[in-house]
């Protein structure tokens, strides 16, 4: 049977195994509703809303490698199937159908607050086991706290 | 209310709406199946099989944008959520965990075996009330075939 | 005397050329509109407005230089000079002086759906005698169409 | 009612006006000509004159534009529309049909010539109520001239 | 016994195989008949021929290659060894030795012609067994096309 | 003791090296001032907004670096501090804090506007003494006056 | 009344915030600095100088844009106007004029040094309530020492 | 009667035109085989093969082509025409249909072998007439024994 | 006598220094073990193996120049001369000769699995002395505990 | 006989041509001269001056082809062979064999200053015949005096 | 003094920097004799030769500076100044003016003749006392009659 | 077991096997010995020697794969590792520590002057067993004495 020797303890790794899943399942499913978004926004603001998501959907796609492969590295099979993510996304549920480009934009800095609150948590609590995933998941809060003001300043 | 007018009488649209929103969720599971496998597959022929998939990742993702992008401008708008993507695909259950390098080709020529039953059968749909939808229902029916045959080609 | 050998029977080359002659002059005229509203467009939305404009101009331009050399191929000289565009365009007349961000985004919903009406009907009257004509007509009206629905999402 | 403040006195802005809307008209039917000759310039020499008439639109496109805009920045409105090219242009009348390319050579000699003599006119006009204006006439000239030189060349 | 499962009945199969070998056939033929001239042309278009021909070369092995794997990926083994090239090109023989600039674009204007005679064939017969195939026929044919039109142009 | 040996006579080049200085320091403000509003606009045109100030900081400070090493050029030592900036400055006190996208536009056409009024002074000055400063110094001001164009139109 | 919410509690973001807008100021001014020095500086390693001091101001540049970004994603406008950076920064006074190529050095050397000292007790203040500018701050510190070194080196 | 001036006398000429005209025929053909397996080849190893093949195909042609014009460039018109290459080629014949990747590392082990050995002797035979061919021959030589050691590593 | 005036109190340093200056001469020898196996690996998966150890390599060769200038720009001066290399390694004696694919992957687990051991300690030994460093060994942990997975996944 | 039309009187002709053919020869020699101390530097500036020499070469050149184009546009053959060059250059000669750093820099001064003295006369005469031409040599001008300025700052 | 330690005794380094300091005069005055005639050629063919010989000029050029730099690598200072060009180029007088473009490829096909039979020579004198040079001319002779072939099939 | 087939015999094999090995242990030394230097350098010219180095270290390293792989093309294991390189390497010991940038460039010319007198031996030795090692050995010791003469240049 396969089994990636992990560097880590096994207490630690299931504390660290479990942020990184939460991760990638906010991360990938961050990536469909911009996606979702991108496609079906109308209003004036349809241009920069538009091209903005299309900036979160690449940076929520990059992520969600980054957090994926850190998981198999440390010996757990990540899982990012629709199904795993529709149930255990952090982001609320987004309505089909056309979006007003301020709700298109509301629908953001909300979604993006959600996975934020939880990404501070999991930073919180890999610090002690494995700094090299806490590293990890600064550097993404950083790039989604971005992206969470600059929404919020499209609304201001 | 918004409303894009569309060039297609309802009935004709109906039809189209139909092949565009089911191949966009075929699509969109495949990119999250090929992500799914090329972070769980092991086994000697590792590399091959996870570069291979990024591959399918790229061309799923490119033709989905366009496939949703044409509902939009036929006036219908696309679905492409966590959930809606996990309760219509045409791809069957992927197990979760890792997956030997031989199982992991074999899933896909499956997923792909899947998908392109149902896209030829929407190019049959769509050729008569929009020659547009079809043919890029031909062209990115001529790329999944096309890896079709490389996985097949890489268990023969 | 200069003959390029068609490869089409004489009927058949009338009514593909007649299509091409007119696709060219709407695309030509597209091109030089879209600019015209990119140089004169004021108000909140001038930079969306200004730069989705010349993402019209460059799509406008590359068609008609392919469906011009389309025309060249089979032995038929096209015509785009300017006076031959400015008789002979489907686009109905555009207004000098600068022209409000709403007004402009009406302007091309208007052109566009103008030309992809043109188009549809030249897509229907070129299968049978030249098909490939006919999916350089249908390649391109997609692309119309992309942009049909993007402006009319701006004024969503 | 937009005004753009023009850092320029009344009388001043008039005579730059007329210069930069001359040359816009100018510039757009330079490049419409070119096009309309690249695609049915027909002899031993057809590639060398295609290409180099594709530097040519190139050349006029680009000025083009910066005159357009240069214009909108001194707060007039600018006019690129086909009617407009097709009554005030300084080329004349352009056959439509194959040309041989020796005639083709010597069409683009006669039409360069014809635009050159009125932007060396314009340069006169501009310097004092404008040098900024003046300086983008100077460069696009030297331009039109080295291209001249090259047709000149080519029938030598 | 390795077989890829094709998606088309048997009966198609072989149509479209057919036609899929005899494009591959003629397609390399056609990049060893203008690297060839390529090599040998001589006199005062020399350049513009030398050059031209690398474009066909270019063209001819791109198609060569999506042909045969799209053979590939039907579930038929393509092939273009050079006996079968030799044995089964639809161009006609072409001399060794210097060739002048006018014969050789003569003998391109023949290759092309020939060649594209073929393709339209190939093109009505794949249409209702396989739109990818007949598809990817239609695109390369265009292509072929504008090929032919500028070297008919050259000794126009 | 280092000395340029400077090109000018001394009374040309202390008017030049005025015009140097000032223009130095506008450049290096307009660059600080556009940067400051980039990161403090909001509202829904932040996005717009945001990216077009980028390009103004862009161009601000290529023109500030081209100006100061025409200044070193002819041996007089530039400078650029923040103090001396903070001092000499031809625009007008900026608000620190958030700032709507309207009012940030405002800004903006101001300070374009009072530092091309000056540039244009300069202009005048440094033709005869040294048609290469002003040579460069015309270059800028219709970079600056195109910009101050585009922001007077986002607010028309 | 414009409010970005901060995922900081408001002791926390008292502290992250003087933080930011400290190294906001040294690192705008270290550009301005290094600014001046590449243009003033004389001697046998002016090239040497001349280009290195362009490598410090692309990378102070860089990360004021991100130091500023994170004030503003945190809720805090954030300040880089020319009389605070004159006012507030950490780098001593530069002369005007001339600068030998040794002097040049031992300036960047004292400025780097200066803001090293400053930016590690940042580090310090920032870890417990905001690892995300922490990590920030120890990536340009990390930069700003390895110049700092080879300043030193250049003189060594 | 066109004659190029070749810098040999004739019994050196002779020796070298025999040795390109050789070796023009193994290049194209080693670039045809190889391509002949890069479609049919099926198994664990496909990618590895498929795309390494593709590397042989790049070097092979682009060798054909500098030995091709090293013979014009002597005064021999060379000859790459599928019917002399499938006559005089150095490498053994290749079945048609499928190839299992062992078999296919094999073919291309013996035809690189094969084409090897008789490059080794015309670099012998090249020395003294020409140094320049034979310099050429070396450097196409070492490419060739590089992919042969990589081959036999692959069946290793 | 040239002194590097370190940032760092003098225990610290010597800390910080023996973590750089150990990681320098695993990162060198893991940079030559990788290139050692790269040329000497045989078997089916050379090719996969063959590339995948560049990225080592590439990797190895990037970390160790910034590990070495750290050092550096802490005033110490970095070791990662051959003889050093041999002497201090963490990685275990590597035999000479031809190695099978699978032990290539085998010795590369072992190798990557001793430096990470390594460097862990080195995370945990510089935190507090020094953050920047500890950021650096961090990251460079990260991607090397990515290459083990994926070397362990190889022989899975 | 071949005549190029040339845009200018007769009179104004003869003094823009002068001016062109000096421009010309001195920018020819520059490219030699710096060439020629590029290869022949020594000493502890020798990386510097040996890469700052190629600035001027590429500046050279480039400058020289545009004055050279200028002259045939203007209808005038331009003559740069190196007898020409030789006797009409206003740069003085340069010793042979080897040059220490600083005297390099020396020699590129005194070129650069008499280079420029001549330019700036024909600035003064070009004006009024064709401001084109003088467009061309203040632009070129003020890079001379850039490079001037920069090989003075280095024997600061 | 400054010697640079040649590899070389000095009865073999005389000969070849004999060859070197020949084969530079001649690279020199071939590129600036090609840079004349490309200012200077009228005819039909104008474009294609005015092409064809900055291709000349690049690779005269770039073979200049490989044999001044080898020169300087034995020891040998190089002198490529325009005096000794112009006293010892193998390359025959060329007339000024204009050039009809029949002339101009016979002018090259002479120079380039030229040049080619003393670059033999030089091979031959080098192999024995430098194969490093000798290889340097090898390659730079198959360049010259690569171009020479081409020129010798223009006027063919 | 695993052998490659040798296209030489065995008497040849040893000698060229001896040089390629020593080359490749003289290549991987001076790529340790140029980082080495490139990290320790200090002095006014820190930059220059800093920058040059790492030409030297690409060099050696791109030369050492190639010779490595050519070991592996004759069927001879290669080996490169750090044990093997500290003893059998041409290059005497290096001191560790800062070193001043004189003595920097004094090592660098003794490295290059052992390893290129070894390798002219090595040249003499591979030309008649095996012409195309002797090519590559022929190709980088050209490199090699161009970098000599720049580090002799650079304390001339």
């Amino acid at each position: 049977m396969y089994v990636v020797k992990s560097p880590l303890p096994d207490a630690d790794l299931k504390t660290v195994a479990e942020a990184l899943q939460g991760a990638l399942v906010d991360l990938v499913d961050l990536a469909l509703v911009a996606k979702q978004i991108h496609w079906n926004v109308v209003g004036p603001r349809f241009r920069s809303v538009h091209l903005q998501l299309d900036e979160v959907v690449a940076l929520a796609r990059t992520h969600a490698d980054t957090v994926a492969e850190r998981s198999s590295a440390l010996g757990v099979p990540p899982d990012g199937r629709a199904a795993t993510v529709a149930a255990h996304s952090g982001i609320g549920a987004v309505p089909d159908g056309w979006v007003k480009d301020g709700d298109a934009v509301g629908t953001l800095v909300a979604a993006l607050g959600a996975v934020i609150t939880r990404m501070r948590k999991r930073i919180d609590a890999t610090g002690d086991p494995d700094p090299v995933t806490q590293d990890l998941l600064i550097g993404l809060t950083g790039d989604l706290e971005k992206q969470h003001w600059m929404f919020q300043a499209e609304n201001g």
